[in-house]
């Protein structure tokens, strides 16, 4: 799925990630009751211990069943218990139902993760053994398995976040990540000339397929928050009656704000809000978080702005991290940021060949794209063309807001 | 409800029973692994967790917090999370989300258990000190706090057995309590003349208030059958286009045939049999379970019987269990046997005081009532004149069919 | 479906009535717009023109097709559009969807109407001119044919007033039919020994097959009021908070209230009341109507009395016929009479034969008994033995409230 | 909405402009039972006199009532049946219950229209004898009502084939437009080298504010089909088991597929095909209509090319109207195409002011955009800059499918 061709020092490297990586992963649950490990609060998310199952089955079906000879599943029937959305890779357990699967237990999925990462080194000490074009291919398989693992890390945090928040005891799962609510003061936009521009990710490094090609895009002058919206502005759009005015609302959000009586980000609650912290008071400066598109948007619209387009966002990220350019703050490590670009192929896109293709490329309808990367997110798994992507109507992400607003005209 | 004075032996006796019925909950979930302890199938199932811990909150919600000074509950908030449908008590979590109280943990479930356990105790032997009077009413609330956890221990076994029947491993709990597939061969009928006659409870031991008062009703001469119907007798009915046969439903039944696809039992698997002891082959001669109202009275009216009504059933029971009667076999310990009644007040019904009324009374509408008693009840939790009761569509209960018909009449 | 052979002389009486009731029914749409014939407000209610066509089809179905040789149906399909609910006759149009059901279009069923009158009179004319034994069946049919319209003619109104219920316009149908808010101010109970007594139709008079067999029951002593609750009355529960106190519900009655915000009784609009006739002033001594047995069963309890039995409504209202006896007020031609009995089938109960088995005998389920009959009744269509029901949730249908209460007990 | 300032010739113009247009609308339900008027068969569709009546409250609400002193509306009620989604305006129907509304009859709709017509023209006739300056925004807002009341021509067109197709009875509307399956054999595709360009609505003539800005748009080279894809080819697709083959659909579209059980177009039945004209055969070479556009992407996938973008399309429409060109064929008056993008805002897009301003802006979000026009759009009724646009899983609008596929790529 895009990463390039590896040299034969690169299989140590891959081995010392694969262990971080999947190490890291365990880390995650280790403070939660056993309990916890199968807590689906909603179909969108799934359990603890099911993201564990899921990215190992992710490995062992791309990877060690076609490709290590002897190796051999625990249970053949896991394999429809771990399967998320891979079609072409036979049936599925409803996603709605992930949190009945008390079974396997806990202690067999981490056994079974021991297995299928004992099987991943040896597969890779022999591809070291074997000519580089042979392992090319199955490094980048490899690749693509530990950026999958770090997604579902993230996911996992989220999906946690929300299960918890359903429950009237606030459970904390731990202190947040740096960077969560961190404010940044310095305000003020960033103007863009525009013009005809490249977007896209090109070169050696790793990046999901719907990153590609590089491809131009004409783009008119605009201007860039310097920062993410705070709270504080957040909670003079819901003073203003944000939430009562249907003017501020494409017709769809609209819909949802009444229908499930939305009135506040998702996790506020009064003053404090909650959080993997459990319950705790808001700071006004820190950007708000856990919103969705459609308030994105509202709140864009009340302000006088709009959201930027993915390819502003991308242009004026690339840019600010050239050597002299002065980085945008709060663009990586704080809360993904929703654009106004619905997530659509770029011209010429191709999906990945095989299974793999379907990672990204059938999503495309009906969401939108989010740039950056948040809290949650392992530090590593950042790009500035890096496209995220949800439901307008979603909100259990650490989704906020940068806004944009058109530029001055340039001379023809 | 319903149980009279007590002498003062009674206390140390109930003290007994007391440890003997708490403990044994919590051995039913000695097999289970932690992530199970959290399972809810389905809006009308609960975790095993939560009936633990709300058969605790029973006895601490209307024994020791009005009754026993000094004692305090860990946590206020664990009244709303365990109350299951007392309106009169308070707030209470929502029934089709138990299963995401992963907190508090079973560890604290346990502790509190503990922690009550002997509140009870030091209550018992308070009143044991005091006049017999006053002790009287509370003695009775906790005897019926040991019929209420009874009742769950049979619940959080359905309730497991619906959670571990949505996961394709198709888990197993353990060995089936004897008594549970128990061919019994007498076959053929047993005729009663009928005429005026009394039913319902009446007398000094303990019974719910839905099974008084004991009243006169009029019955016709009628027959019941010794023995419950088989599986092999109902998979002739399966076999006889049964499911597919509009004439032999209740248009309601009818409807949720169609609509869910029903073809068969509920654990039905091809010639097999979803169980507690997992998969296992069926056994022709064994009483078919896991069966609806809708189900029982279609397979009735095809084998050109009826399902009996609520005092056939009992006027027989009883009178075969006065000295020289015959017992009418599989009455007890095997399965409940839906009647023809629906589930309505006795006349003159008085539901119990306070908030425990609500126990029975308000559950008499669109409800079918069975009688007897089921493999998974425990052993003296069983009376002839007892009423449980769930509406037509429901088969996850150990539910089955004895047969009746209409006798010769009699002359006038 | 219960009613016995008939005399030669009959049938020209039979005729008369045909005649009669199914110009009843057109002089029904005299004052609609032609819209309003497709109105369908809910999935439980039909278009009034679905009535004119399901009643016709039933004479075709039932009587023309296999009796009278050269009878040809306008349309094949048309069966297909106006079978209700008979499973042994063939497919039917989706019910919620009767309403989409613009062609035929009204003349078309007018048309059809003329023709089936025509075959009915011809066949009428042969079997007058054929032996007895022979026509006796057929005639049997005819008049069931007849009953069958008369209880359309009231759904056709029920159905038109849930309709522009819907309409904010609140558009009028017309006067309403006297007796419909008539108040009666005997007040008072009738207190009746109980006993071993019967119930159900015996005789040769026209009944459905539910009211049969005539069957001993049971009955101990109770009062039964003279008349019904009226609006004062209902209103006095609602000001004591009546549709707030779960403790005066069942549980499922509770859950409705909750989910439909249900505050007052079906048509109630402030002081308003909205009927046939349009909205108007309620009048406080007339017989509160549009009550759901839920509501029924909530003011009953909360007045402190109960909800009869039908046996019981029965009882006093056959003895109140005999010569001497005095009339129970507002018993027939008011509102129909919510009863404490689930709809369940008489001991001994055998559905008619052939697809008219369907009749009644499928819905002995989850329904309650509602006894007498309303304002919107054909006044000739009412029998002390007469077993209406609807769900307990229902409240489109006129029904009201007559209390009971236990009486004292007998000496034995 | 667009359009700019009339001189005063115009006026005369647009008298008979509007006598026209809203006796068209008339036109249209000559040949209905009255029945069909009310007729509503899903919840995105509406009645045929609920659109006779929308369009003229359009008309009166924006323009008689704030601007003809005098002017009174027949019933103060029918703004709120009839407010389609203007929420600045007040309370609205709901919009699945529009089928119920049996009142106001068609005589008061059409009555009602009399008088708006008659209240327009003399509102036109005052203008024209005031300064134009004045004039211009109310003549702005007539045609923009005759531009909606042209709109909603073929909505009621789209809305009867849907209602009509739900009848078992297949009743037949009229004869089809000409140009409704009209084949097209030129075959072949056209090709673009794409560049700096651009689109969108500039000048003169009435535009709806989402036409506009013009604006420049980067665009690679391309190619576009010369005609649409015709019932041959699609059914080629289902032959190749395309509904079958989830590789070939977006994710959220192959959740419909499974759902609703799509296999063909929504009209298809068997080798015929449900239209306005009844059921008949279906021609092979004419273009494939009403699908989603999930099914046009799938297709598309499937057969090796693409959806086009709007902007292409728009930029070979625009070119081949150009003097010397070679008109596109297909391009207006056979079906709406279903483009590749996404309905967004153009940069820099100004919703029009007051309440009509939600006449298009507010439904940005989760649909699709439909170039060119079908045989159901008045004939005047098309533009190359007209944005039409639906959600991705409706098809009961007369939609289908030009290709398209990337180009070769330009030296740079």
């Amino acid at each position: 799925m895009g990463s390039r061709a590896h040299a034969p020092a690169d299989i140590s490297c891959l081995l010392q990630r694969l262990q971080a990586v999947r190490q890291h992963s365990e880390r995650l649950i280790e403070g939660l009751e056993p309990e916890d490990l199968c807590l689906q609060g909603m179909a969108d998310a799934s359990p603890a211990k099911w993201h564990l199952g899921h990215t190992t089955w992710f490995f062992e079906t791309f990877l060690l069943e076609p490709h290590l000879p002897g190796h051999a599943t625990p249970d053949r029937r896991w394999g429809h218990l771990f399967n998320s959305y891979y079609e072409a890779v036979g049936s599925r357990h409803p996603r709605p139902e992930r949190g009945l699967l008390t079974r396997p237990a806990i202690g067999e999925v981490l056994a079974w993760r021991r297995r299928v990462d004992a099987g991943l080194e040896t597969l890779l000490l022999e591809l070291d053994r074997g000519p580089a074009e042979a392992a090319a291919p199955l490094l980048e398989l490899v690749e693509l398995g530990l950026q999958h693992e770090q997604q579902h890390q993230e996911l996992l945090l989220m999906d946690l976040l929300d299960g918890f928040s359903r429950n009237p005891l606030e459970p904390a799962y731990g202190v947040e990540p740096p960077g969560a609510g961190a404010p940044d003061t310095a305000g003020g936009w960033r103007s863009h000339p525009g013009g005809l521009v490249e977007i896209g990710h090109a070169g050696a490094g790793f990046h999901f397929d719907n990153e590609a090609p590089r491809h131009r895009q004409w783009l008119e002058p605009f201007n860039l928050a310097e920062t993410l919206v705070s709270n504080e502005a957040y909670a003079a759009f819901i003073a203003d009656d944000g939430y009562r005015r249907p003017e501020l609302w494409m017709s769809e959000g609209w819909a949802v704000v009444q229908e499930r009586g939305w009135c506040a980000p998702r996790y506020w609650r009064g003053d404090w809000e909650f959080s993997l912290a459990g319950r705790r008071p808001r700071h006004p400066e820190a950007p708000v978080r856990h919103l969705s598109w459609f308030e994105a948007d509202a709140f864009a619209r009340w302000s006088g702005g709009r959201l930027p387009s993915e390819a502003e966002w991308e242009l004026v990220v690339t840019e600010a991290a050239q050597p002299g350019g002065r980085p945008l703050p709060q663009a990586f490590g704080a809360l993904w940021q929703w654009t106004a670009s619905p997530y659509r192929p770029y011209p010429g896109f191709r999906p990945a060949p095989g299974a793999v293709g379907e990672y990204n490329g059938k999503f495309m309808s009906s969401q939108f794209v989010l740039r950056g990367s948040g809290f949650l997110t392992p530090a590593d798994h950042a790009r500035p063309t890096y496209r995220n992507f949800f439901g307008p109507h979603c909100r259990w992400m650490a989704a906020g807001v940068r806004l944009a607003r058109d530029g001055a005209t340039r001379p023809c």
